[in-house]
């Protein structure tokens, strides 16, 4: 192994392949990895894993990640039946439909909370981690990749650390990591950030030699997902969330850089960064999870200066491009511990602008990121309560229909809650803005369904309303009896439109 | 005037009747006032603004206050017609009769959020505040009396400030408070609180001579409201918390002396509160909102050493007992804004064992604190949220049954949710504990139904969980078309319990 990559000759005697490796973890364990979003999850050893049991073995384990990983990891550790327990977010199609069929228990977490349930113990012992690292330093200490979620956690608390060297990530990735951890109650002290791009800690994982049982050597890539190109619906989207910063600012409520943006994952996630680029807004920061392709257009035209997060998720283009700018995008960038980058304390101090996007809304303002028609789970909420709740405004985002306009995104009442009508101020669709703040849920039902719903389906909401009105109890109206009706129709039929009757 | 009440001569000017305080009220203004829980709320100015309405004048406003207030001021505004919109918590029930009759505008918020609404102008301008005192400084600042709630920020923001001393409240008050205050994104810093009892600020309301409009003597006292004896299921469940505190203590998960607690409003939160005077634990500290009796026996018994909350909501008795050794108290409690009582920051760095109480909880573990059958406003969330996601452990009590045996509190679906899956860790009814951490929905589910559903219903309920299992979906199974059948069911019959078929 090249020296620059092992840095620790007391460590050299811990080389191993991933075969020997993968033998360290037992059945019955828990193993918690680095990894967030396809990005810097450890991959050599979950694939000598899955050879064991593709040979015969019975290996049963509890995964807990950062967030998504990729195939390698999620993909075929579910496919060979390995994992049985998941914490606390997926996006990989065989994982997904595990969890689905009710084959892997999955309890989808709040981010932030993942960190301190490993350290308070409350998913029992950390038997291995395995963290991919670009780099050991001199004292046995990590060096993260591409991510670094949950592995300051994970190292920490387990009792055996593999370490995976990925040769196919660039040691320029050196010194865009800033790794800071917290203290368990009562001897917590507060996390002395005060700008988005603030160092608090190490530029690596305090580790050791004596707790790391194996390092692998590996080159096998990331698998990061595309990104959809930017769509009319994303790009109108985007054009209302503008208007409405600029809004802001105009009336005195928002500075003329405006706050450190939060910005979700996926399509319209990026998108809406996307859009920044040609505004008229300057020195932008950002504090968020996912620094996607979006952010490094951003950077490159000079719009942010300083973007933190806990993971580079780029597409493969931007992957190529981050390899190639590397020295720059370390400069304005930071990643950190999802601990830090998700902390309550944190994004409430910096007035993040939160901009999430849903599965579905309600007309009252709760937000459904999770389960499609209230059972299937897609990923997860992943941070998004972290920075919704704790935003200086909080923006929910969603294209007004799905499936063809056979759904409506708004509906009368969420078949799945995630965040309620307490943590959402503003609603966003390709059709309008809703500004939700001060208002009763009644004035929020009529903003909502006048400013987002789909023309199709704003008679039938506005219906619902009015006929929910006429009930006794008038603060937020329901009939409960038919509240969750059009998802039950979707289901039947394959459309929320109601059959119209044929005329004998 | 006494010269311990108003010690500012330049303000001796300003001291008015309630009557004459109350016409700087205009029609169309919003008015933020002091109080939490009916502790520390104004009732001269607003008994005489409801007067001139009486006598035929239109005034119609907006109310901000910390929490739920007194008759005088919710009561008497409400039935007067006088309020119009209000925010962000009540408990009088005229308030509630005209919020649920669809005559107010009410928006139920986090309490942590209300502080940081005013500062940010989301709720316009605020033309006056009126804040309760015991004494007004030298230099013009308001030492309030039994609560701070939103004070500070409706007197930093507030065009005109109306002061009413209130003789009927204890100069020994004076030392109690402790008002900080944060500044603005992108300006905040950290909230330098690491003990529960640390004092960051100053003992008064920083205001200044100038704003002050008037000042009104007043004795009228609180009206604090009864509490319910010590009931069998409150002590059952009293007992259920205890008992998993000491398993979490000996598992090493806990300090001996556990951390600081947060309990909510009501007889089940005093009465979990009092069971801990006979239990083993000692140099308990405490970190909530409202200081309630128990907390007053716990701190005789030498118990806990310091209790911080943002009002004492004493009972008649308690009110008594606070006023015959207010010394004593004094030097064991702290009274903060509830900016900082419910700060997310705070709470999750102490690492809170929030109590709170549901109105029914879901077999997800998915919580509704707020609205009876959906729609029905009871209070409102409160600081429910605040302490909950950030808590180290959050723990949701509520009584298996309601009305007799014909509501279910643990029921299919909940007819509205406040808390979401992910918030809550632990359920608990006078029936027994259960601790949900770790575990994916379908088994949160039999852990909730066998250890905290009556036997009533628990048949029910396993059918119900039994067959939404068949469904293609099985991560958080649901019956779309019966998940709130059981609300309706008793909105219709006047019962949860099915009907049963009469053999022909
Ligand atoms: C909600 C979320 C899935 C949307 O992702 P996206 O890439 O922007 O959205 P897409 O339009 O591709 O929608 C994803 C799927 O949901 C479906 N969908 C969208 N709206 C729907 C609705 N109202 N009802 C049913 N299905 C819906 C889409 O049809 C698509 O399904 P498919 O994969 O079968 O084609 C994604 O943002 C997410 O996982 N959010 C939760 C986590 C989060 O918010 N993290 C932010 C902090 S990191
Ligand atoms: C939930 C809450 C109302 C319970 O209060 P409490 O005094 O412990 O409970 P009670 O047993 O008196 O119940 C209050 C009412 O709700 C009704 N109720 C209770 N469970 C119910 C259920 N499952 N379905 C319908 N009604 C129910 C009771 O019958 C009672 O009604 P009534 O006034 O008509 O008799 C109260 O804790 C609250 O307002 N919580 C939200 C705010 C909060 O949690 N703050 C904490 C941080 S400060």
């Amino acid at each position: 192994m090249e020296k620059e990559r092992l840095r620790c000759p007391a460590l050299e005697a811990k080389i191993a392949t991933a075969e020997e490796a993968a033998l360290f973890i037992k059945d019955g364990d828990t193993v918690a990895t680095s990894g967030f979003t396809p990005s810097g999850y450890p991959k050599a050893v979950p694939l000598a894993l899955a050879e064991r049991v593709k040979n015969g073995e019975k290996i049963e384990i509890t995964l807990i990640t950062g967030a998504s990983v990729g195939s390698e990891l999620d993909g075929i550790l579910a496919e060979t039946g390995i994992v049985k327990r998941r914490f606390p977010y997926q996006t990989n199609n065989s994982m997904r439909k595990a969890i689905n069929k009710g084959d892997i228990q999955y309890a989808d977490m709040h981010l932030s909370h993942v960190p301190q349930f490993i350290d308070y113990g409350f998913f029992g012992k950390i038997d291995v981690a395995i963290i991919e690292a670009i780099a050991i330093t001199e004292e046995g200490h990590i060096i993260p990749s591409t991510s670094v979620g949950v592995s300051p956690q994970a190292v920490a608390n387990a009792e055996k650390v593999i370490v995976e060297i990925n040769t196919s990530q660039s040691l320029a990735l050196e010194g865009v990591h800033d790794i800071y951890m917290t203290k368990k109650p009562p001897f917590r002290e507060p996390i002395p950030i005060v700008h988005s791009g603030d160092r608090i800690g190490t530029p690596y994982i305090v580790c050791g030699s004596d707790k790391i049982v194996a390092i692998v050597e590996t080159d096998i890539t990331d698998k990061v997902r595309p990104l959809g190109a930017v769509d009319e619906d994303s790009k109108k989207i985007s054009e209302h969330i503008i208007k409405f910063f600029e809004a802001e600012v105009e009336a005195g409520r928002l500075p003329e850089n405006l706050l450190p943006l939060q910005s979700g994952v996926g399509s319209v996630a990026n998108a809406v960064l996307a859009g920044l680029v040609d505004s008229k807004f300057e020195d932008l920061t950002c504090y968020t999870e996912v620094i996607q392709d979006s952010m490094f257009d951003l950077i490159d035209a000079g719009k942010v200066t300083v973007a933190s997060g806990t993971s580079f998720t780029p597409s493969e283009e931007g992957l190529v491009r981050l390899n190639e700018n590397m020295e720059k995008y370390v400069k304005h960038c930071v990643l950190r511990p999802m601990e830090i980058s998700n902390h309550p304390e944190v994004a409430r101090r910096l007035g993040v602008l939160a901009l999430n996007t849903a599965i579905e809304i309600d007309i009252y303002g709760h937000v459904n990121s999770t389960n499609i028609m209230g059972s299937r789970m897609m990923n997860g909420l992943g941070g998004s309560g972290d920075f919704t709740r704790n935003a200086y405004i909080s923006i929910f985002t969603t294209v007004s229909t799905a499936k063809n306009g056979d759904i409506s995104s708004i509906v009368p009442k969420v078949s799945h809650c995630d965040h309620t009508e307490h943590d959402v101020q503003v609603v966003v669709s390709e059709i309008g803005l809703a500004d939700l703040r001060g208002l009763s849920p009644r004035e929020r039902a009529r903003a909502i369904i006048e400013n987002c719903a789909h023309p199709d389906y704003r008679p039938m909401l506005l219906d619902y309303l009015e006929r929910a009105e006429q009930t006794p109890f008038k603060h937020e109206p329901h009939l409960l009896d038919e509240a969750l009706s059009w998802h039950a129709r979707f289901l039947a039929t394959g459309t929320m439109k109601p059959k119209v009757e044929k005329q004998a």
